[in-house]
């Protein structure tokens, strides 16, 4: 976080003068008529063409190995061979690994909903007759777990996100007490926004607290498994094990998908979890479907092969991710890097920076942006209910816009930021302040 | 239903005697040591076969008409040029017809399942809230729209299926005085299993009628719009223009999909249904998911390509399937027609043949035939609760066996109905029944 160095510490005649100079550049900025967009984390055209095989695929065969013709109804557990390669991947058990339809936050939400209709395994009633449902969300985060949870009015309880994973002090006393607190949301590989990987000590920490509601879940998104921008991805941690290990068996679900892998509207979803829990989840689904698109998970499995052959595609969206991701760093590190104006992470995997910019700043910056063509993701998206009580984060997606592209845009941004900061600082400036 | 003629109306001496003779027959049928399977309305492999262009499509391309990258992320309605093709064979309009997954059963599913959580659009509160929800069922009707209902703790009201669609009467007293009566499950065209296509009147009378309930919907599963055993399927009737002229605009939800026209497990389905139900849906659904899979959906527009396309595909799914159903109603003809002791329907379109037998002996027919190797739908199920009171219907499914084993299974089946009937006769039988 900035502190009372850098830009805000300049004497106040300094600071007019910047503020000048950044207006001058953003005048510039917003002449220059943008219309770009660093605000979801979609792969680029060029990424989803590293699939493009599977678009004449299965070709002339429609049979699985184990025998199965995909093209007709049923097996809700998806196919054998397709979820051997996501067990693998996912240092998880292809017995307990089950693969769905295209989204893995249908998955999620439907883990939700089932819960608050049903209560899951176990549950003494369906959550809808609780007073209160709470989830904990390590924030930064993704905003659509979040938009699950509040649009079934679940409440969310922000808990800090450190660099190895979130606050399991923090957590192990909430959870101990409250047994309305019946989940949380975990990224645990290049977590959404802010790229930490959690440590094999806050996941020991998370599946072996106790906690006061007995049905408790984890919802262990591990979108970014594989999702690296260094040589090698961290190997994913077999927490269903640690889990049974710990005494409970069905506190995690592991989901995963292919949507940053293959096709990002027509990947294949993953559930990894404990027997009890998938008995569970294929009784409700069970009602819902007479199976997920077998033929699609054909085609996936014809694409990918096996593990190595996921891990060989990845190493292909890295080297067009990785590129984009450093013009991001080093234009910050350039425009703001002395300033004390902001600070940012430095991912080694999956689809965002985080940048914090001076506290009180972020909305301005947004807007700043906006009006000069450059969408940003929301304010305060990151944080239930998009309340970001600093107003300092901005999470910003380099993956869709071309290299060029994200680096006009990421010096924009940097114009915004720093315009945002020499405002705050001259608004907030007092003569005390600052000994001339 | 069989009254007292025919078999049953034979002298003892006699009914003995064909006792004896269809035991026989059953022995012999026995000792082949059978194994056919008779029970869901899957398509055959053949007719699997004649979408197997669709296993390399969209092939080079990936851009649908509109210019949307089907690959990425985004648009949870659909391909329009994919929803123009079946807005035009649901006698619909493309813009409240919207595309969305592998299974129409999901969309019905959900549309359950969001008014359970929320209410629907026209609720005062959330179902879950009240203290009883009802929905209408037309029996004999389909297991999976009452398992939807009864997983759901959803009570089920069986209403009587005439020749023309459900007995509007008795709905209409039914849904005036009962405001917990939220729904009703209807399958216009060639219904599961009777055959049985609504007439214009009834369609007219259901969308007219008062119902207690302001949130009253119509569950309008038109899953064989386009199934047709004769020249020609009936044009789909316009529920939702006659529903909005009768000041009901939101009452029918209008679903269908491919399931049995392309790929059983990897096609695509379809919502229609007016633009509030439509908006109040996709903000359920848009929490679930980012969109549907809309590869396959160009898949399907370019193997389909329109209206047309659809039903030449038809023709030749009648080709394969209207032997199958000419096998099934000839050999009933022939070893059942004259003896009283059957009745089934003779369909000229859809999946299905109902066979209502001596009432009393559904069960037996079926544990018969089970014992023989034939495998028949469970007794009861196209009741809610499996409950058929008069333990007299079994639903036919002769789409997935070759058409020698439709001719085997059904002779077999023919045998086990004549010797449940013969048990039956004599049980009940009394002297003086019968004068010598």
């Amino acid at each position: 976080m900035p502190t009372q160095s850098g830009l805000a510490a300049l004497p106040i005649a300094d600071l007019r003068d910047r503020h000048a100079e950044y207006t001058t550049q953003y005048e510039t900025l917003v002449a220059r008529g943008l219309s770009l967009d660093l605000t979801r984390g979609k792969p680029a055209p060029e990424q989803l063409d590293l699939s493009n095989e599977l678009l004449s695929l299965p070709g002339d065969t429609y049979t699985s190995p184990d025998g199965t013709d995909t093209r007709n109804y049923g097996g809700n557990k998806g196919l054998p061979a397709l979820r051997a390669i996501f067990a693998d991947l996912l240092n998880t058990h292809v017995d307990t690994l089950i693969a769905q339809g295209n989204s893995s936050l249908e998955v999620m939400h439907d883990l939700v909903l089932f819960s608050m209709l049903h209560g899951n395994n176990d549950s003494a009633t369906p959550w809808v007759r609780e007073e209160r449902i709470r989830f904990l969300a390590p924030v930064p985060g993704y905003d659509r777990h979040f938009a699950v949870c509040a649009h079934l009015g679940i409440d969310l309880i922000p808990v800090p996100l450190g660099e190895d994973g979130p606050d399991v002090d923090t957590i192990r006393s909430l959870v101990a007490q409250d047994p309305s607190i019946k989940g949380i949301w975990c990224v645990p590989t290049y977590s959404n926004p802010t790229g930490v990987t959690y440590s094999e000590d806050v996941v020991n920490a998370l599946v072996s607290m106790p906690t006061a509601a007995p049905d408790f879940r984890i919802w262990w998104d591990n979108a970014y498994a594989v999702h690296t921008l260094v040589d090698e991805a961290p190997k994913a941690i077999d927490i269903l094990t640690l889990a049974a290990d710990a005494g409970h068996p069905n506190r995690p679900y592991v989901i995963a998908s292919t949507s940053k892998i293959t096709f990002a509207g027509a990947g294949v979803a993953f559930l990894g979890t404990s027997q009890a829990n998938l008995t569970w989840y294929l009784g409700h689904t069970g009602k819902r479907s007479i199976g997920p698109d077998k033929v699609n998970q054909l085609r996936h499995l014809l694409f990918l092969k096996d593990a190595q052959g996921v891990r060989d595609l990845m190493a292909k969206h890295r080297d067009i991710l990785a590129p984009k991701f450093d013009a991001v760093l080093s234009i910050l590190n350039e425009r703001l890097g002395t300033l004390n104006v902001a600070t940012w992470s430095q991912p080694e995997g999956g689809y965002f920076i985080s940048l914090d910019v001076v506290p009180g700043t972020a909305r301005r910056v947004i807007q700043l942006a906006a009006q000069a063509g450059i969408a940003l993701t929301a304010a305060g998206s990151a944080f239930p209910g998009g309340n970001d009580p600093q107003d300092t984060n901005i999470r910003l997606a380099p993956s869709y816009p071309t290299l060029d592209a994200v680096r006009e845009a990421m010096d924009g941004v940097a114009t915004c930021v720093l315009l945002a900061a020499a405002e705050h600082a001259l608004a907030t400036h007092t003569a005390t302040d600052i000994p001339e």
